[in-house]
């Protein structure tokens, strides 16, 4: 029934599927069949990709070269299609989990949170202090309410800092948009909150810095883009910044990412190419590439993103900072730019905001942690040295376990995501699009939407059958093990090339390779952080990632905050570095 | 950004439409562009339709031309997309429904279903007696009971009148298949129990047909189609046929249905044009044509039918016979031959099988119809004439009261739900096609599955988009109102005419005006029953159609038996009809 046919692999039913250690599923590596293009190739790409004949005939090919024809569109599958991941939220029923209550006001809220904040881990492994850390929320805390410091001395240094990095000779293109005068404006108002003793909360006075495609006034939100602000105007803070904003956080700007989040380099050919502070001829990775670098550079001790493909993790790992990626439907979506339209319905009985955390006179224990090693192997040399090691020093510091399993079909999953997620990407720009002329868009964004745009209804439908399948297989492994442990990039930072700067770059060898291990999170919507462990033989760093079960941040954060203890010691500073809390 | 370009509408803000009956909505005739087909030109049409080049260009130009473009494609609406139209099952809080037992046996469940059973109206309207009826499964339970007939001696009538039925000069083309010997084997059963004075339940010996898609041993399941029993062998009953097995019901064989259900004609080239009893010149309707049929020609007291878009309640009200589309989620859906892929996901905390009835001890009053007088209106004369008689009568007899209504975009409603199920349809298919040769498939079931394959995820996410404006449209509604209510189908019955014997026929505006009420019971999954109200000019039944609020089965049953005891003694007895009951 068609000139053109592929056919396709036919899946095994779920219950068939073996995932031990021993499974006779073969682990299928990414199958990426495109080579890196810049400049005006770029350019050649996208005019074919956009011709209706040409195109259609480009499309077909590089969806068939990259096995999307034989892995989803033309695949067979019983399973039904599940098009939400969302989890129904269950009182956790962990005896060491405390729920804060969500009657609460933020600042109340954050104060329930901190009491619950670990510190015996920090405690016990003081002896190992390290040469380098980055100051956290805490240290800030401490030294305004020490009278070290004012949040106002805090903001002059760093807009001075943001003007120093943003020109030659680094030009780190952290940020797409600031504003001194707002800035200066909120650390008015905190320090005198400090001054007269009376700050709102510990986040009072707090620098932090947001994704541009979220809502944060005075700014328009940009999404990377040079078009979206002008189409979506920027109404108010979204719920997120909200929170923020009422706690007493100073809010600092919004940061650069890839344009429309449709890639992980970080390269933005409006706003430039954001730089690795551990490198600066390296990318910072993407799509929140300004977020993890403004973190990794010290100019703030946390940041908003966004990861709707790995896009916290991935800059997080390559920035050497902790990324978060909580479950789907944990964070209201309101005020956020959709580009993909994953938005969970309207649930009313969900609680708006809830924040379980672990109670402090608790603490974790016997952890058991999943681990694919065909899949964890499935990175250069140095992260998967580095990754081990990390993992042999948690076993023998806790000892924890290591459940070997196999996760069947993950390059089928990233195919299947990258379908989903392309569809409603495409989806929700689409009515934008039309009144757009092609120039305001980039060159990499246009061949991204030229894909994006070219999904057949059928193949999103098997995308989401697939979800099902996945969903099944992670829940069984959740029933062996608390996590699922795994590198949380395939590469570290790669060179920024200077062919790249106008056209952006297509390079999906390195792409794949970059978001090998974060489509889980996001497919299946289950809570993800990744950790700084160490750094490759060019000193670049590499990250460490646990996925949760659905609602268990509250465990990821101390599994988290214990690797990180351990691997304190060897923390290394960043190239570009601002020490905002430095003593005169 | 494309070549071809179709301005799409830009929908209003949900909250910003009204409902009222003095809306500024403007109400949107189906606008179908396509002449009658069939013989030749049908087939000229497909080959067109399957050539890659020209396929393209006629697809594209019959979706521009029947506003798909414009009302779904490039439409731009804000709402996320709702998928799936899973009501939450809340516990009905109305005192009169008394829910039966889901830990019963189907026998004991269908007892407490029987003591909820509505008397009332019949008895107070006995007077009305009209000249003929149907007999119902009670009258087959009497005569059973009081040893004037036997369920052995209704199956040999059954049996001999189906195969005169299937020969000529009538061949009604009732059934797919049927098999004397399993029938009488289960007659004979049944008679023994009775004979032994311990029937299972009240449906022990009914004779009961079931649609061709659902399975029901020992028949293959072929969905209308030479196929689909090859590739997807039936392994055993669906759970609804295994419920009616356990009441020990006579299951009498697979009925008639448009192929794979891709038709509102129940012309199927390969098992025959099923044939009105009414008039057997008509058409029955379909896609479930035989099961309307079977039961207004007498050959059954019930039968089952499946509705993915009116599937039921179109041929039942051709057919002068009630039809129950229930909530979506209520029926389980294993065993069922899913041709559109829409089931319910897992939620075991869902009951499997939940009959609410109304209790006995209450009556229903005060009942509050929604009637859009737009909407209501656009059908044949007779039928408008017709129903709004019916509608006066509720009034009279029983004060219930009408709310007048807007319910805006319902055309929008039926190309969104059609590009829905036509995806759906398509995808769960494809693997199963791509084996096939053109041959073993009908010709306009080919010119069905070349559109149905043509939609793109784009078209597909809007779709689900306008759902969700729908889904919040309709929930408004009933927050005034108990019931909407409006005709079944803006047209009755029309003629078979003899080019359609072998190639079906494409009559795209005979199927919009059947279809027309039918698609909010889909995709809103709304439960919805047809009862018979009249008859046109020339003696074609006429259905009145109630779309109830999520799982208000109760109410509807209810109404729909207050409005059938009004209706009664004008009902008219069909042309070809069996009297399995007589007395010799």
């Amino acid at each position: 029934m068609g000139l053109f046919k592929d056919q396709g692999v036919v899946y095994k039913p779920v219950e068939e599927v073996d995932l031990g250690p021993k499974s006779d599923h073969v682990y299928l590596r990414a199958n990426v069949k495109a080579p890196r293009m810049a400049g005006l190739l770029v350019k050649i790409f996208t005019w074919f990709l956009e011709s209706r004949i040409f195109g259609t005939i480009l499309v077909y090919m590089l969806k068939k070269n990259n096995l999307i024809h034989k892995l989803v569109t033309n695949a067979q599958l019983e399973e039904s299609p599940l098009y939400v991941p969302l989890h129904p939220f269950e009182d956790l029923k962990e005896q060491e989990v405390k729920c804060i209550d969500s009657k609460l006001s933020p600042p109340e809220q954050v104060q329930q949170a901190m009491d619950c904040l670990p510190n015996s881990s920090e405690k016990s492994l003081r002896g190992l202090q390290s040469s380098f850390r980055h100051w956290t929320i805490l240290d800030y805390s401490r030294a305004y309410n020490l009278k070290e410091i004012t949040p106002r001395m805090v903001a002059e240094r760093f807009i001075a800092a943001v003007n120093e990095s943003s020109n030659p000779p680094s030009r780190m293109s952290f940020f797409i948009d600031y504003n001194a005068e707002d800035i200066l404006r909120q650390a008015d108002k905190s320090t005198l909150r400090y001054e007269q003793g009376n700050p709102i909360s510990i986040l009072d006075g707090i620098p932090i810095a947001i994704k541009d495609e979220i809502d944060c006034s005075p700014y328009p939100t940009t999404g990377g883009t040079k078009w979206l602000h002008k189409v979506r105007p920027c109404t108010g803070d979204a719920s997120c910044v909200k929170c923020l904003r009422l706690c007493g956080a100073i809010l600092v700007g919004k940061t650069n990412m890839h344009e429309i989040g449709a890639g992980t380099s970080g390269i933005n050919p409006h706003y430039g190419a954001t730089r690795n502070p551990y490198d600066i001829s390296k990318i910072a990775g993407g799509s929140s590439s300004g977020s993890a670098a403004v973190v990794a550079a010290g100019l703030c001790p946390v940041a908003l993103g966004v990861d709707g493909g790995g896009s916290v993790r991935m800059p997080a790992a390559l920035c050497g900072v902790i990324g978060l990626k909580p479950t789907f439907g944990r964070i209201p979506h309101n005020g956020y730019a959709a580009m993909n339209g994953q938005l969970p319905p309207d649930q009313p009985t969900r609680p708006k905001l809830y924040f379980p955390l672990l109670n402090p006179t608790k603490s974790i224990s016997d952890v058991k942690m999943a681990k694919y090693a065909e899949w964890f192997n499935d990175c250069s040399d140095d992260i998967r040295t580095c990754c081990s090691k990390a993992l042999d020093k948690l076993q023998e510091h806790y000892s924890w376990k290591i459940v070997e399993v196999t996760i069947p079909e993950i390059e089928v999953m990233r195919l299947a995501h990258y379908s989903t997620i392309g569809s409603e990407c495409s989806t929700a720009l689409s009515s934008h699009l039309e009144k757009l002329k092609p120039e305001e868009i980039g060159w990499d964004a246009r061949v991204a939407l030229s894909v994006y745009g070219s999904f057949s209804s059928k193949e999103y439908i098997k995308a989401q059958k697939i979800r099902n399948r996945q969903m099944q297989f992670h829940m069984k492994i959740f029933a062996e093990a608390d996590v699922i442990v795994s590198p949380t990039t395939g590469v570290t930072a790669y060179p920024i090339q200077d062919d790249a700067s106008e056209t952006g770059e297509l390079d999906y060898i390195n792409g794949a390779a970059l978001v090998r291990y974060s489509i889980a999170g996001n497919f299946l919507g289950l809570p993800a952080v990744t950790v700084p462990v160490g750094y490759d033989k060019l000193g670049l760093p590499i990250g460490l990632q646990f996925i949760g079960q659905p609602w268990s941040e509250p465990t990821l954060i101390h599994i988290a905050s214990a690797m990180q203890a351990i691997c304190k010691p060897d923390y290394k500073k960043p190239e570009v570095f601002y020490n905002l809390l430095k003593k005169d």
